[in-house]
């Protein structure tokens, strides 16, 4: 007999399967519990709803880039791009997740972390108070590299990421450049 | 007494508040006609369902961006990424609408429409057969400029276009430069 935390991951799982497949406002637990062949008390003895189900696959990605950008030091330039490149690539369906389904997702506060980390690591790339043009640059840095996760998916890691870092760093001009 | 052309009017602007306010998965009809005071019957005469709403406002916007690539010669580099923005800034609220509920609009294949048209920009701008490489970095400009109109909507049209610009062309690099 599985484990119930076994469980738990194979109903995550299966959630993540018909979350990209149909998008979560089109996903109930019903459809959940069916394709994974338990029943529907099975399924909400692990989740009482779609919010807690959904909360348990984004809480550890967003804790995860929250912990990224409270490690850093300002002013590394290439190296932070080239890890923030390795970490959306590493977690492009849940960033993909919030940015699709923004209104039914606005509740667990995910889009607000978002784009309230998305803010922090403009601050570690170009200071606390940048320019509006500043921040205009980096939108299309930081930006630009996170459609190349979702759009470039199908190339290998390594060149989208050479190609991203490159373009990031010359859309910054010497905003990107490190400090010695 | 209005004209009926008035009232569909007024149903698309009431609409669009209510998608940008709450999303357009979370509006139904019975919303709409509620906040504009008129009988759900009225609305039905104008609109006989929530997709053949959203196609009337989505499709002429549609229309405008895939004429604007139809037009243009390659090779353009700065100039194609000003008119591009200009374009983008304009139908901000749209595009936004599009890619924020791909999920709902799949069926009306604004999606599928909409990646079509960021290829055809993308060819239009690096020719026909681009390498990885030029992809990636298209990906960074346009995408990022994108972003731009999002996130800095509540500064000067010029000043964000202006930033963007000089930005994605530097993301671009020798790509991005007019042929003569």
């Amino acid at each position: 007999m599985a484990r119930p935390s076994d469980t738990k991951i194979r109903i995550q799982a299966t959630a993540r399967e018909l979350f990209r497949e149909q998008g979560v406002q089109n996903t109930s637990l019903k459809q959940i519990s069916d394709r994974l062949g338990i029943t529907k008390p099975a399924l909400y003895y692990h989740f009482s709803s779609r919010e807690e189900l959904v909360r348990s696959i984004l809480q550890p990605v967003m804790d995860t880039l929250e912990a990224f950008v409270i490690g850093r030091e300002p002013g590394e330039g290439r190296l932070l791009l080239e890890d923030y490149f390795d970490l959306i690539w590493r977690y492009r369906e849940e960033i993909s997740m919030v940015l699709h389904a923004p209104t039914v997702l606005a509740e667990l506060e995910m889009v607000d972390r978002m784009w309230r980390w998305r803010k922090e690591l403009t601050v570690l790339l170009l200071g606390p108070a940048p320019s509006d043009a500043a921040r205009i640059r980096s939108t299309v840095a930081l930006g630009g590299m996170a459609d190349c996760v979702v759009e470039h998916a199908d190339l290998p890691a390594q060149e989208v990421k050479a190609a991203a870092v490159e373009a990031a760093l010359a859309a910054l001009g010497t905003l990107g450049r490190a400090t010695p």
